[in-house]
This record gives structure tokens, sequence and C-alpha cells, in this order.
């Protein structure tokens, strides 16, 4: 195959890649806008799109979103092993046994659930098709690859067993301390903030973390499972 | 991002693009051996991917995979506009409420089972770690860029719309007729019957098809919705 090419860009408020949750999830209420690029906004190749709840979205990971960078010249170098966060960060798994970036192929995989298709506004080559999305786990301005329909009878495994990460898919920290008067934006930023976003092999309940959402910037602690934000304030 | 990396290729009997399964499925007893190039055949790579019963498979859609073939220089080109085989082929939807191979970036994306890693043989740079799964819907020869786990917290969504692909996922043939004496090659070969392996927008009980499996060519007519088995040979 020739190089990827890119389609379409994510926005949404993750301007941070601190913060960035570290698997798509259902339950997460965070809106990402998959702007596509004029070649692509051809509202033909959308065609039944809307009849599907959930979509794939490959994307690309890049520097910017690891904690950890190895960069060479060809971008992200793979490691035959990586260090899982979820795992405290402190024990070494393969990396076709994860999610890590650091593969030969720095693609990622997301199940996010369609909201919206916007369309209308896309006359001739102006404007661009957006794809209204919930629960991706993608930095703003993430480059994708490509959309595809989520097909059940397929690609949905309820009963798969998860390995390692089986143990540490329902862990959530509490949230309490400061909070925004706007709703809509503090349910995103409580959702992150519960995911803990701490890199990995951290726990030092002294130690201040900011974290940049949205045009906010949040200054928290985080003592055993609860987080307690200090500081909020507008960037 | 630069050129994909092949860092595996998938072996199994679709020695022939006719007959392979549309979609993976996990009734499918179909074995594939995903054979590592030496470079990525370092055991460490595959540490804790035994703890997982079903993985993601991203590959490449050559150009022979296609009925249709519609190629240029770089490879298959795409459409905006395909028209999917279980809609009877002369429906046309829009590429990304597909999963038809005539996309921008023509990457597959397949779950599957996990049987067993194959990794004791692997000596020095001699020898290759295999994965053996099952439930693939892949050409014998298929490129692989890369493997995950599948997180079922993450990736399964029992209850996702599956728009118009929802109607036609149940749809099976019956398989009468010859048979062969070996159980498990048979078990293969009625599956892939029994999926109607026909290229789309063709309706005539008079026509013969043949399909090479495993070192086998099986002749067969389609009657409403039965496959008559005429003739196995060996290759």
């Amino acid at each position: 195959m020739e190089k990827l090419k890119v389609i379409a860009y994510a926005r949404n408020g993750h301007t941070d890649k601190f913060g960035i949750p570290r698997q798509s999830r259902d339950e997460s209420p965070i809106v990402t806008r998959i702007v596509f690029e004029p070649e692509y906004s051809i509202p033909e190749a959308f065609r039944g799109i809307e009849e599907f709840s959930h979509l794939w979205v490959l994307w690309e990971f890049s520097e910017v979103q690891s904690d950890n960078v190895q960069s060479t010249k060809e971008g992200l170098s793979w490691s035959p092993t990586v260090r899982p966060p979820r795992l405290g960060g402190n024990k070494r798994m393969g990396v076709f046994a994860t999610r890590s970036p650091y593969r030969p192929n720095p693609i990622g995989l997301s199940s996010v659930r369609l909201i919206k298709v916007q369309r209308d506004h896309v006359q001739g080559t102006k404007g661009s098709i957006e794809l209204i999305v919930s629960g991706a786990d993608l930095l703003d301005g993430t480059p994708i690859y490509d959309i595809k329909p989520y097909l059940s009878f397929s690609d949905s495994h309820e009963d798969a067993k998860n390995g390692f990460a089986e143990a540490h898919k329902d862990y959530r920290l509490a949230v309490i301390g400061e909070r925004l008067a706007d709703e809509a934006v503090w349910r995103d930023i409580e959702y992150i903030l519960s995911q803990d976003p701490r890199p990995a092999y951290q726990d030092d309940p002294e130690r201040e973390y900011k974290l940049d959402y949205d045009g906010f910037t949040i200054t928290f602690v985080v003592e055993d499972t609860t987080v307690i934000v200090k500081k909020i304030t507008k960037i």
C-alpha cells in the first residue's frame, strides 16, 4: 500500500494530550467532531450511515499523544514490550497484547457512538462533512484514516476475555472540590478526572497536576482514589 | 505516517478469492495461521496475549480480493458509493456506511478468536511466531498490519443498530448433494457454501460455480436458498 491518506481530523476539547481517556467508552459524554477534508466531503459517500448507531474510527497515533516519546525520523518507534499505565507502569507486556501507541504501524482503533451527520451546509467544494460522535478517546487534531460501520454480529463479543485489562476496567476515581458552573463542560471534565489522567507510576498525594480541556485549566491532586480539584481557570 | 509495514501474512485454505466470507464471524470454523515476519517474530512482543480470547486484525485489502477490480497505479481506487453484495448488488450505499474494499485507505478490520500462540520453535532469527485464530474472513496470503487485543468493555456493543446490514445478518443457504469424507475440511467448505459465496446480482439456477478451498475444487449450483454440490475434485 502507498502512504495512508488523511481523510478527516478529530475536533474536540482535548487540546492537551494530558487527560485523553485511554480507551473509547460508550459512557463517555465527550463529543468529537470528525471533520472531513474537502476531497472526502462528498455527501453520497455517507449514504446510509445514519442507520448505524456505532462506527469504527481508524486513526493515527501521533507523537504528541504519548507520555513517553520514543521517536525516530520515521515517527514513533515500536517496542516489543510496553508498560501499560493501568498496570501501574512497572509491568512489561507484549505490544501486541496492548493498545499501546508503540506498535509497528501506529494505527489506533476506537468505536464511537454516532450522534449526527452534518452535511447540509456542504456546497460544492466549500464546507466539510462532519460526523458528530461521542465516546472517542482522541486528541483534538488527530488525523483520521477510515470510518466503518460497526456490525454487532461480527464485531461484538460480549463475553470476550479481557486478559490483564479486565481487573482495571471498572477503575474510577471520585471527584470532589472546585467545579464549573457550566454543567455540560463540567460533565466532560468530571468524566476525564474520574478516569485517572495521571501518567503511570506516579502516586504522590502532594503533587499538583494540570489538565487543559475546552478552554479551561484544571489544577488537582489525587489522594488514594479521590481527585481533589484545587483550581479552575480560563485559559 | 510513512508506508505501512507488513508484520505478518495470513495462511489458510482460502487460496481462491471466491468464497471468502464477507465478515468475520465467531461461528466460523475456518482456522487461519497468522505467520509473523522474522523482524516481528519476537516472543516478548506477544507476552500476555494468551490471556485474551479475541483479537483484532488490521489487514490489507489487496486487489485480488475484489469481485470487481477498479485499480489504479496506486492500487485499488476508492469510490464514494458501492453496491453491497448482500443488498443484491443493485443498491448503492456510501462507502463509509459499508465494509467495502473500495475505501480511501483499503484497510480491513476483523475480530478473530485466538486459539493458540505458536512460538516454541522460534530460535534466534529462524522460524516464525504464529497466531492460530478462527473466524477470519481473510484470503490466504493477506498482508497483516496490526494485531490488538479485543477489549469487551470498549469494543463490544451488543445492541448496536446494524442499519441495512441487519436484515441480512442471519442469511444462510442450505447445503445438499456431494460431500467430502474428511469431516474437518467438509465443515469448512459447508460453512463457506452456506454463506452464499456467489458474486452479487447473479441468480441463475442453471449456472455452475466453482470454488477452490484447501486443495479441493467444489462445483455447485444454487436453487433458491439451497446449494447443490455437483462435484468435488482434488486440485
